[in-house]
């Protein structure tokens, strides 16, 4: 019986969809899973386009977010927000914008390059998510700084074909220098339950990026400013090309496809980075290929075995320089420093910008800061402050690989104390962050950059026990100096008058100040304040600033 | 001097990737993420296939895995692993063979029905990373039921375009009656890691499908077999149009050009689910949209104001029945049942296959089982098993809704102490399971759902506590029992011998054992026993029992 329902039942309807369809109905996957999430992710992925398109080309960002409120809620469905965001970026070129903002996996991102977008989805999910609840298109304004002319778009996306459609479009006379682009989007959204988040996801990128002027102007009229801190910034991330560690065999295929090189020994120097001609040489001798063959002869079916053979070993010689980490772009210590004193006011703050390392052919750098003590509020919990490619993560802190590795720090080892007022920064910048999924929120669990984080805590932590076990040391010293020099004043007259004549009592008041000095001296000499910091308090003032607290009665 | 830099690198390289080449530069998405999780991930999706093609279609499931190593690791790579699951499903069909293996979103899962494939990716994601891994394209073998042929294919995927590549084909004569698909994949793995995921994993698919056989031979020759337990089966799921609550603008736009209807009351009633001619005409004058128009004039630009007025309507009114529930296919309490007994050979077992929801549109619906005690090992925390449309979930557990749930249950409140001998089972099954990646391992907090699972919890756990505390009043009464009863022969000898006749002596014997009848009776209805799972202990039973085991001297 089971059997002839099975005949009935067995038409499959087969079918396919775009990409943009895909991502359509599967919002979720993208960050896009209800009306808090969806706003808070499309005011992400405007920002992370704008700030992509600023310092990443050298560019002080100054970024405006403009979230406006265009149809209020009501029984029937979450309330409507505009949300524009301005940059002082490279603008969009008039030939790619319809298509940067309205093909799904048309960016870009795909080269081998940091930068904050990863995939080539977020402002196209941005387009997919507002034009399914609102219908309404992304309105994008750009000029690039060469242009003479500032084009718009109103772009919507054929969801079925995974194409631009460009609603309506023009361009004007630019008169200013103004260069950059201005995304709007009309979503529906829930702005109260938002709201602290995107504050918060502001305020972080104020810290990671203190160079960059920002501002959020909120349905409520709200203006939170965050003015720029330093005019230095961090050098824009430059495109590498792929490591041997970290190509596979489609992707040989496919650069042996579009190679200009006529021998395999000059594909290699030509196609992958850090490979010069001796290493090059050296390689091949040890897969054992002719270094002079003709690259593409490895295309060929019989030549399947070499190839392989190639791969393999282009993913795991050893002979290899790490990959370019100077193509990173890391934050640097001064900044992290700096963000991290204005953000908490601490007592105490110290960054590290660990040495570049590589994951499957990816190379990354893990940055480290912890703020400890002043105004930080005291917590049961470290305060975990995660970032990646300079791009704030907020939801998901349990998932992430730096979570885990933070709660299995015993912060007693390093002198801190519950609650702990601390707070820890932690930053990875690669050509390819392991993120859990495309809405860009938790980071894989990749054993080297576990390690990694764990070493960056430990080093900055360690200076943190120096810190803490010194400034336990000062108080000690402190103490003891004070409950010595409390006396100081009372000796030195008792022995001024021991030592004075007995003709001439009142020359006490001659000696008296000549024994304060030896005795002052010999007590601060004899008490070594610890440097913290390469600060090192001077015994002799706390002596001194002691002694003036003292009065002493008259001589009668 | 930065300005002048930005116009420098101010050229952003546009480029477009097709999906097949986005999933295979981001293989961790899909659960890929190194040769653990890769060769458990490979396992899965062709399994979960192979039962799509069996039980989905009343067929009941014969699923066989075979995992062999052809190349063992050396220093340079990972072991290689060829991973055959064949299936007694309904075949695919030649026609569509190398796009179903070879073609990323083309599959036979876009359609409103639930299944344990989602997203029309997995096995596409096991050929993607079979052929960057180690080269080698999927063999298919398959035959449907009613074809005289046995087809197969080695499909490799053109990732620059998203297209099949057939290595190569053929057929066969078929001589037998079977149908089928058999599909095999050489991938890099680590089997001493994924083997104890593997394992558990087959076994949980074994709870969820007790109809299944399941096979698994290992690389090492073991032989792990999970025979069929009861030839009941849940009833297929069914394909379902789609509720109106669950549908945006683009959908509605898309089902309008497609329709067949020729006026908005017919469009309502045949392109949507539970949508009849009264609640339809209700709907069309709440919406104030008149019945008789021709439903394409909405597609007009125009008339977007309607359109929309429409959709959120659609997706909002409070007259629409319920998503159709009818058309899921849960496990059913029995089989869930039989599944945990066969496991854990509990004391107790109970499960409850909720009430349909709908979360967005997509109807759901929750089962709990919960065993205890017996051959149950103590743990810490209760045994969670998770499940959605009859997959088993492993991974990522923290992440997941029901843990989330499970960990804020207060079990002291149902009777059961720590250390837990308890296994609490979740199933979701769904159109649209809301899983946080493309992996499938873990599910999203979606507020229904979330208290669709509490409710389940408790409902199940009401019931344990009932059981656990009947159960302690059956010690109770138990105790009081054999504390009386141990005393009936002595009492009832001395009452026998004070009531025979001093001149018959002997006259005891007779009396004794009425007396004792009269004490037995007395003492069993005095008691009244609790009834659990609707046993009930004969009071008597006990008591005759202790009494048998109390031996009182002859009277000399």
């Amino acid at each position: 019986m089971a059997e002839e329902n099975a005949i009935d039942n067995a038409k499959e309807k087969f079918s396919e969809i775009s990409v943009a369809e895909f991502f359509s109905k599967n919002k979720e996957l993208a960050g896009f899973s209800n009306p808090t999430r969806a706003l808070y992710q499309t005011v992400r992925e405007l920002v992370e386009n704008a700030l992509d398109a600023t310092d990443s080309h050298g560019i002080l960002p100054e970024v405006k977010i403009y979230i406006k409120e265009v149809e209020p809620e009501n029984e029937e469905r979450p309330a409507r927000y505009e949300v524009s965001v301005e940059d002082n970026g490279i603008g969009v070129p008039k030939t790619v914008m319809a298509q940067a903002f309205g093909k799904v996996l048309f960016s870009s991102k795909y080269v081998i390059r940091q930068t904050r977008g990863m995939y080539g989805l977020g402002v196209k999910a941005v387009v997919l998510y507002s034009q399914t609840t609102t219908g309404r298109p992304i309105t994008v304004v750009s000029s690039q700084e060469d242009s003479n002319f500032v084009y718009y778009q109103n772009i919507k996306i054929d969801i079925k074909k995974n194409e631009p459609m460009v609603v309506e479009d023009g361009q004007l006379d630019k008169r200013s220098s103004w260069h950059g682009t201005i995304a709007s989007a009309i979503v529906e959204g829930d702005w109260t339950r938002a709201k602290p988040k995107i504050i918060e996801y502001v305020r972080r990128t104020a810290i990671i990026a203190p160079y960059a002027e920002l501002w959020l102007v909120t349905p409520e009229g709200e203006i939170y400013f965050f003015p720029r801190a330093t005019k230095k910034m961090p050098k824009p991330p430059r495109e590498a090309k792929p490591h041997p560690h970290g190509v596979d065999l489609e992707q040989v295929r496919s650069m042996l496809m579009s190679t200009q090189a006529e021998t395999l020994l000059d594909f290699l120097k030509e196609e992958f980075q850090g490979i010069g001609d001796k290493t090059a040489t050296e390689f091949l001798r040890h897969v054992g290929l002719k270094p002079d063959i003709n690259p593409k002869t490895l295309l060929k079916k019989e030549k399947l075995k070499d190839l392989e053979a190639l791969v393999t070993a282009l993913r795991n010689y050893r002979g290899f320089k790490g990959p370019r980490s100077d193509y990173l772009s890391p934050i640097g210590e001064e900044l992290i420093e700096l963000g991290l004193t204005r953000m908490f006011k601490p007592e105490w703050v110290k960054a590290v910008t660990r040495p570049a390392r590589a994951y499957q052919g990816h190379p990354f750098i893990v940055e480290v800061g912890i703020a400890y003590g002043g105004a930080i509020q005291p917590q049961e919990e470290p305060i975990l402050l995660r970032f990646a490619n300079k791009i704030p993560l907020l939801y998901e802190e349990k998932e992430d690989v730096s979570y885990k590795v933070l709660t299995n720090i015993d912060w007693g080892r390093y002198g801190v104390q519950e609650p702990y007022q601390l707070a820890v920064l932690v930053h990875v910048a690669s050509t390819k962050v392991p993120y859990k999924g495309v809405g860009k929120e938790s980071i894989s669990e990749i054993p080297e950059l576990e390690s990694e984080i764990r070493n960056g805590i430990h080093e900055v932590a360690r200076s943190l026990r120096i810190y803490i076990s010194r400034k336990a040391r000062e108080e000690l010293a402190k103490e003891k100096i004070v409950s010595i020099a409390k006396y100081i004043p009372e000796v030195a007259r008792s022995l001024a008058i021991l030592s004075s004549p007995p003709e001439d009592p009142n020359r006490y008041r001659e000696l008296e100040p000549k024994v304060m000095e030896l005795l002052i001296s010999k007590v601060a000499a004899s008490i070594e304040m610890p440097k913290i910091d390469g600060r090192q308090e001077d015994p002799r003032l706390i002596v001194e600033r002691v002694i003036k607290g003292v009065s002493i009665q008259e001589v009668s």
